[in-house]
C-alpha cells in the first residue's frame, strides 16, 4: 500500500501482497481496504478476466487505485480467459462495466508493462522467501499459470488466501462458488500445490452483508470513499436481490484481506481441500473434507474460513476508508 | 407389521410400507421400529446386496423378524450388486455376517419366491394408488429396476422416504455416503422419476446417535429385544470408534420409520436433489440446490430431512421394543 | 422360425435365436432373414425403444412378422427408454413411424403378455444350457436389466451377437454407434459380463450397402416381400443420402443373422471391448484394444466383425425373402 | 539450421521451425533431419519432460545438437511436467537417460537462459507473421502455456505440424498416444485454438518402421552419425520388441519434418481434430471426425497424416545424416 498509510506499524508487521482480481464490486472494496490499512503492504494489483472481460476489470483496477490516490501501485493485466474453457462473465451482478454504479477516475498511470504471469514470478523470485502473501480473488488462472511456469514460487510465496469456492454453499451452481467455477483446473492446481492456502469462501463471505445500517456508516465514514463504496453498494444490492435473492449483498473479496490484517476477524478450520474437475453436477466444488478431528498444519496445507466477526469485519473496512480519504486530504 | 400390534390405532391412519434394506445393524432397528409401531403396516422386506453380501443380508433380514416373531412378514431376494460399479461391502461397519454382535434365529419361515423387483413391482401395481411408501435404506438398485421394468410404479406408489446422501456430510467420502455411492447410478434413476422423495441423510441421521444413556434405556425397555438391540449398538459403536472417529454410533435407518410414524419427529426441507454419477471427487453425492426461497411441493418432489427430534426418535424406538416384546410374550 | 422352412435342415444344425430390436429398416430385413432360413429358429422377437418409441417399434415387430405369415412367432415389449438417459429416437433415418416408405398389414396376433425382459429371463432359463443365441438390433437395455435382474443367464445363453458401435466407424458422433450412444451404460454392462459377444459394429455393417443392383434382385426375388423389402431401401437410402452422406444405404441388423447362418461371410477379430461411458466427446464408443496379437477365446471373451462377404451377404437375403414367400404362397 | 547446409536452397524455400521435444530416440533423429535438410532452418530447440524428465531431455536435446556440431542452436528447457496431471515417463521405450544405447557427447554450449515458453512467445511476437513453423514431438504442455500467456501468437505461427495422437491407433492405450494422452488437457487447448494444425499420429508413423535393411543404409550413410542413429535403432528395436510387439521400431518425430520438407511424402486427410479430456477408457483420445465428405481448409483448421511414402522418408533422413556429417568434415 502506499507509504503513508503504514507509517505507524513496524515494517515487520506489515504483510507484503499481491492482489490477484477481477474488479467486480466487492474487489473494490478489498483493494481500498489494503490501501487503507496500516498492516498490509499491496506490491502490486494483478488482473484476470472474470467478472468482467480482462479489459473492463483492468481499467476498473487502475481506476479505483486512481481513486483512491494510489498511483505507486502497478497494474499488471494477466489471463482473459480460462485454461481450458470459455469465460462466462457476471455480468448480472457487476454489470456491463463490471462497476457499474459509480463514476471513476481516468486512471493517470498507464498499464504497466509486462504480463501479470511473468510480473508475479519475478516480483516472487526477487523477494525474501516467504515473505510475499498471494491474494486472489478472482479466477485462478494467472496463479496455475505462474506455478506451472516456476514452480519453485510455491516454496517462496508465504501463503495464498483466496476468496473463491464454499465447502457448504454454492452460487454460480447449487455448490459452486464463481471464481472456482470460471477455472476448475486452474483451482485444481492452486489447491493442490504445497503452499498454505485459505479458502475464504462462501461460507464466510455470506456472512459480510453489507446491511442498510453498515452502508450507512461506510456512506458517512468519509467524504470521498465513504460516498464511492456506498454506490457500489447501491448497485450490489441490487444487483444481489435481482439475481440471488439476497436482502443484503455479501461483499466477499476484503474478507481474505481482513483475515490477513487480523486473523481474529476469521475463524479458520484445518482440511483437506480439492476441486472436482468432472463435468457434471458438481463441477467446480471445492470439496472439503470434514470428518474426524481436525489435521494439524503439518498434516494438511489447506484451511476454511467458517466465521466472521461481522462488526469487527465492518469496522476495518470503514477504518480503512476513514483513513485513505485523510491520506488524500493531506495529498491535496 | 404384525396384526396384533396396529390393533389400537384406527386402519386408516396405518402406512403400508416396503422396506428394501441390507440388514446391518441400523437396518435391523429399522425393521423392528416398523414392526413395533402400530402406525405402520410393514408389507414386507426386499433385500439389496449393500453393507454385506446379498445372501448375509438376506438372512439376517428373515432372522430379525424371526427375532420379532413377525413370521408372517415375506422377504424377497433382490440384486446382489449394483448396476454398473462392483459391490464394495461395509465389512468395516457392519462385521462379516452383516450383524455381527449378537445371536441370531434360525428363520421358520423360508425364503419368499420371487425376485424383490418382480414382487415390488406385483404388490405395488396390486395396490390402491397412493398407498404404499418405498422405504429403502440400501443401495438403490432394487428401485431403479423396478422403475425401469414398470414404469407406471410412479403414479402408483405414494411416496419414497430413503435413508442415504447427505446434503452437507458425507462418510464413504468426504461428500458421498454408502448407499448411495455404492450405486450412484441406481440413486439418479431413483431421484429424477416424478414420485415424492424424502431423502433421510446423514445430516439427519448423525443426530440419531445411540449414547450410553439411550442404549441403556434400550437394553431395558424389555428382556427379549431389549438386550438384543444393545447388543446390536455395542457392536455398533465399536466399529464406529474404530473406523468412522464417532464416540456414539448413528443410527440411521430407522430415522425413516420414524419420519413415517410422527413427521414431526424428523423437520424437513424442499429443495431439487440429484445424485452425481461421474467419477471424479464427488461421485455418489447427493447435490442439494439450497440456493434461494424454499419451493413447493407443486415444484419440486424432493426434500431433505434437516433437524431430528431426538427424545421423540428414541422414544419410537423404546415403545417399539416394549410393544413387540409384549406381543411376543402374548404370543407365547 | 416358422417350422415349414427349416424343414431341410436337421435339427441340430438350427439356431435357437432371440431377436431384441427396435425395427427399423434394418431391423425388418433382419427378422426377414431370421425368418426365412432354416438355419435360424427364431423363438420370439422383443422390443426396445430406439429407432423409434417403443409403442411404434413393437407395432412394427407385429405387422413385420404379418407380412411375412409368421404369427407363430411372439413378441414382447420391453423397455421405453434408456437406463440413464433420455431416449432420443432416430426419425431422421427410418421416418415418424419408423418404418416409413411402406405399407405395413395389421397385426392379427395381439401383443403377448409380460414384459420382455422378464420373457427372456424365463426363456432363457427353462432352455437346454449354452441353446440360446441372443441378437439384439438396438439398445441393449432390455438385455443389461435381464442379466442384472437374473445373472444365470450369462451361463445359460450360448452367446451374444449383437448389432452396435465400430471400432473405428461412428454414426451418431465421430466415434459412437446409435444403438450404443443411446444407452452406454446398458451396452457396458452386456459387454462386461462374462458371455462371448459378437460386435457386429459400423466398421463391418458400413460394407453391407444396398447398391442399385442388389436393390434390383431383392425387387424381383419375390412378388410380395421382394417389392416390400425395396420399399423399405427406397425410403432408407434417401434417408441416408440426406443424413448420412451415403449413396447406398447401410442395412447394418441383417448382418448378425448372416453371421450365424454363415460364419464364413463375416470375417471376425478377437480383441477387448468396453463402452466409454463418461461423458464427453467419446460417449458411448465401443473402445476396441487391436494392440498386440489377437488374444485365443479363452483369453477374450468379445470379437468384432472386421469384413462382410458382399456377394454371400445379399444372396442370403435374396433366399430368405424367396423361401418367405414361397411358404406364404404354399399356406395360401 | 546451420548457415553451412542450407546454401544451397533458396531463402524463401526454407522452412523457420522451432522443435519442442522430448528427446527420446525417434525425436533424435527428428533433430538431425532438421539439421540435415536444406529446406529446414531449425531456429532452436524446446524441451518438455516427456519421454523422459525434464533434466535428462535438455541434456539429451544439446548433446544430439553437440554430436551433430550444431551449436549455434539455440536450447531452452521448458515445463517438468503436464498441466493437471502427474508426469509418466516413457522408460521402456527409451530408457533411463531417455536416449539409452548411444554415448553422447557433452554440450559445449550452455543451457540458454529463459523459459522455453517465453522464448516461445518472444521469438514468434518478434518473427515476420506467419513465418515460423511449431513442431511439438512431445506432450503439449509448452505450447498450451505459450497460447494461454500470448493468445497472439496463433496468428502468428505459420502452422502446427505435430507428432502426436492417432485417429485409429493409440499406443499408451487402446486408443490414446503417448504424448497426448501425457497432456490431454494441454492438447485440448492446442488443437482447438485457431492456427493449422497437422497431426501426424500413430496412424502415420507407424509406417514409418525401421527395418533392418532401412538401419543398414543409414548406418552406413556416413562414418560419425550413420553408426550414431543405428546405435539409436539398435536400442529402440529391442525397447519396441519388448514393449510393444512390434518387430521393427517406428520412428515417429521425424516424420513431422519429412513432411515440411517434401509435403509429398506425408499424405494427409483434413478433418475435425478434438481431445478426450474425460477421465475414462479414452482420455487422451484424438478424436477425428472422418464422417461426410472432406471439409476445406476454410472450414477445417485440422488435418491427419494417413500414409507415408516409406522410400521418401528414409530417403530424407539418410541424406540428412549424410550430409551432416560432410558438414562435420568440413568444419574438421
Amino acid at each position: 500500500m502506499s507509504s503513508s498509510a503504514n507509517a505507524d506499524v513496524s515494517r515487520n508487521e506489515v504483510r507484503d501482497i499481491i492482489l490477484d482480481s477481477d474488479p467486480g464490486h466487492d474487489d473494490a472494496v478489498a483493494i481500498l481496504l489494503a490501501l487503507g490499512n496500516p498492516a498490509i503492504n499491496l506490491l502490486g494489483v494483478t488482473t484476470i478476466g472474470g467478472n468482467q472481460s480482462l479489459d473492463k476489470v483492468t481499467y476498473n483496477a487502475r481506476a479505483v487505485l486512481e481513486k483512491a490516490g494510489a498511483v505507486d501501485i502497478p497494474v499488471h493485466a494477466g489471463c482473459d480467459r480460462p485454461l481450458l474453457r470459455p469465460l462466462k462473465v457476471a455480468a448480472s451482478v457487476h454489470g456491463d462495466t463490471g462497476l457499474d454504479g459509480v463514476e471513476l477516475p481516468v486512471p493517470t498511470r498507464p498499464l504497466d508493462d509486462g504480463h501479470a504471469v511473468n510480473w508475479l514470478i519475478d516480483t516472487i523470485m526477487a523477494s525474501e522467501p516467504k515473505s510475499i502473501t498471494l491474494v486472489p480473488t478472482g479466477p485462478l488462472t494467472n496463479i496455475a499459470l505462474a506455478v506451472r511456469l516456476e514452480p519453485r514460487i510455491v516454496d517462496r510465496v508465504r501463503e495464498v488466501v483466496l476468496m473463491g469456492g464454499g465447502y457448504h454453499v454454492g452460487n454460480s451452481t447449487a455448490v459452486a462458488e464463481f471464481n472456482i467455477q470460471t477455472d476448475p483446473e486452474a483451482a485444481h492446481i492452486v489447491f493442490n500445490e504445497a503452499w498454505p492456502v485459505t479458502m475464504v469462501g462462501l461460507d464466510l463471505t455470506h456472512q459480510a452483508l453489507c446491511t442498510p445500517e453498515v452502508q450507512r456508516r461506510i456512506q458517512s465514514a468519509s467524504d470521498n470513499l465513504g460516498p464511492f463504496v456506498s454506490g457500489l453498494m447501491d448497485f450490489f444490492r441490487k444487483a444481489y436481490a435481482a439475481n440471488q435473492d439476497f436482502v443484503d449483498p455479501p461483499v466477499h473479496d476484503p474478507c481474505t484481506v481482513a483475515y490477513l490484517i487480523d486473523p481474529g476477524i476469521v475463524r479458520t478450520r484445518r482440511c483437506p481441500v480439492d476441486v472436482e474437475t468432472h463435468d457434471g453436477l458438481t463441477l467446480g466444488m471445492t470439496v472439503a473434507d470434514l470428518r474426524g478431528p481436525e489435521p494439524s498444519a503439518g498434516e494438511c496445507h489447506t484451511q476454511v474460513a467458517t466465521k466472521l466477526d461481522f462488526d469487527g469485519f465492518w469496522n476495518l473496512v470503514e477504518d480503512a476508508i476513514r483513513r485513505l480519504d485523510g491520506t488524500l486530504d493531506r495529498q491535496a
